[in-house]
């Protein structure tokens, strides 16, 4: 590719992950152009282009993309259709792609894409209708219901016994039914893995190691690796092809289960994650350095494991201003704070978050631990 | 120390010392104000909060001043007077402290406090009058003569062979007078290295690893470390008294000649420096962290080495627009590129640098070498 100094990376949003991803574009020499709701948003605080609009407003949104020499986004949860028109009207491509958004946001298309290509995930049933609820009885005893749209860190997703509490679950959903739900069978694993993959405009595509990763009242607590698991080459290998047939541009997320067995994939986030926010520091290449080479043309080096690592998030708790025991940091040079710069704490609110390098992940996952200890949120 | 979301550190100068500093200070959460000449500059890119002004503008740096909540810079070179007047009126922080700036930005006064300080340095003669220049003759017979102010990268620097053309010299010299000169015994080294320390506002010093520099027509061509030399410790031991003494608070550079016995100051930058712009993919801690750290008064972490290192710097040539050979990086990830966005390119002009990361300094070397020529600038 040529490297083109001065190229105008758009990202549609103005939270951490497009934080992350504008201060991953800078060492490349590219500009950054931010598409947020407010200007005091964490991404908005680090560029001097900030546009500020809804994400549903037509003419801003133009407007924007008119800027960028390629655009990208941080939440999958956008109106597909409308930026799908926009880019042709602009001739600004947004990658990934508006269409593929658009079939991934829906977890009753994201199955139905992952069985065409035969990625092993559980099984599904639809729940629209009063009849797809009355199939549930027969579909599985212990099933998950996810809202089909707008669904992250445990909102809109339930857990129903059909033989027990179904009816109990029938009324509750139906309050909540706008966006339909797909049911899945609840799967026993072992424990819950991640694994990244991005693939750039030519055609190549890299790997991140797969981790381990663990969510506590539905949010993700930690992350550690690189695990191995004598499944993940030929999963790989299976995603590997599936980007390509979709044409995928960007990085990707793949949720996993380990069942003991097998590799499930549980979830796919068309964007960065975080579950690769370790990347920052254990790797040559991180995921947000990744996303944006693959998005601006270049073509991806793969990245290499420097260290063993883990990742623990900092959710915010009730005071709004964090303290930091600098003389723990001192003696531990090996964890790293990485703070969003969000304007307001709240509840459980993902602030910031600790990555640690040592020898072995259950080594970095217990600095990362007592890292965490040390900042009193 | 309590680590303060939203702190807001201004730094004087927009280039890409200061770019590298507000991208090293975002992941703390701390926001950035620039003070430069032109909002197109490499650190203007990178933050919202850009105040456009000249150096010497009295009024607008005192408006900037009062922006922050402590500030740095990237240059050694301004009005140390001026800005320590506005220091006290905006009761706003300028660390390194301006007086010590005053102090360093003056070859004079920097031998004079280096043989305060009893640092190991060449020895020095004042030539600012007819009589200093005829006792050249019996200082030394090759001396090194170096303007007192806005000396950088070679310019400002002569080499005399005092019982040749000194003459010749001198006419040269008094017609760029204005700031003076010193005179320095012209040292024969083996080869120079470089060493990096900072020092917290606590008191607390931490070291960087010793690194060999090489630099050609008087730039620095290329670093790698990290390096053993006998008496590195006991100099360190030194520089640390010295920056307690004087109560520095940042990133101090030290210039050194290794003559083969003994390890010598050659010069001192009250700031980080491009011998240490290795840090930002070796190290646990880059110099730019170091010293964002240290002027928001953040207790500094020591840094921890990842593998040994070196950095290319990419000196720009006749065309424009670089390009990059993607193919060699993708087989080569551990070779990182840094770029700096400047608007326009010219002969010799810092553009960017390279990262190479190997098992030896000597291989990481090669690596950085070989990068740089997949660069074509």
């Amino acid at each position: 590719m040529n490297f083109v100094p001065g190229f105008k990376l758009g990202i549609l949003g103005g939270g951490q992950l497009a934080r992350m991803l504008a201060l991953a574009a800078y060492p490349y020499g590219f500009q950054v152009y931010i598409y947020a709701k407010d200007p005091k948003e964490p991404a908005a605080q680090v560029t001097p282009h900030v546009f500020v609009g809804e994400p549903h407003d037509r003419e801003a949104l133009k407007n924007f993309l008119r800027q960028c020499d390629a655009v990208t986004f941080e939440s999958e949860f956008l109106d597909a259709t409308l930026l799908e028109g926009l880019c042709q009207e602009s001739r600004v491509s947004v990658f990934p792609s508006p269409s593929l958004m658009g079939l991934l946001q829906d977890r009753l298309t994201q199955k139905q894409i992952l069985f065409k290509h035969k990625i092993p995930t559980a099984s599904y049933q639809e729940v629209s209708s009063e009849s797809d609820f009355q199939k549930l009885k027969t579909f599985s005893k212990d099933v998950v219901l996810k809202q089909r749209r707008f669904g992250y860190d445990g909102y809109g997703t339930f857990f129903v016994n059909t033989t027990k509490n179904l009816l109990l679950w029938k009324k509750e959903l139906q309050a909540k039914s706008a966006h339909g739900f797909i049911a899945e069978t609840r799967i026993k694993f072992k424990r819950e893995l991640a694994l990244l993959l991005a693939r750039d405009r030519h055609g190549q595509i890299v790997h991140f190691p797969l981790v381990e990763s663990k969510q506590t009242n539905a949010r993700c607590d930690w992350v550690m690796g690189p695990i191995q698991h004598p499944r993940e080459p030929q999963l790989r290998k299976s995603l590997q092809l599936f980007l390509k047939k979709i044409n995928y541009v960007g990085v990707m997320a793949f949720e996993l289960f380990d069942t003991g067995q097998e590799l499930l994939v549980n979830e796919i986030a068309p964007r960065v994650h975080n579950s690769g926010h370790y990347s920052l520091d254990a790797l040559t290449l991180s995921q947000f350095q990744a996303h944006v080479l693959a998005v601006a043309d270049c073509k991806l080096p793969s990245p290499q494991v420097l260290s063993a690592f883990a990742m623990a998030n900092l959710l915010g708790q009730s005071t709004p201003i964090p303290q930091w025991d600098a003389d723990w940091f001192y003696k531990n040079p090996s964890s790293q704070l990485h703070w969003y710069g969000k304007a307001d704490s709240r509840k459980d609110r993902k602030m910031g978050h600790i990555n640690s390098l040592s020898s072995t992940p259950q080594k970095a996952l217990k600095q990362a631990q007592r890292a965490r200890k040390k900042v009193r949120l």
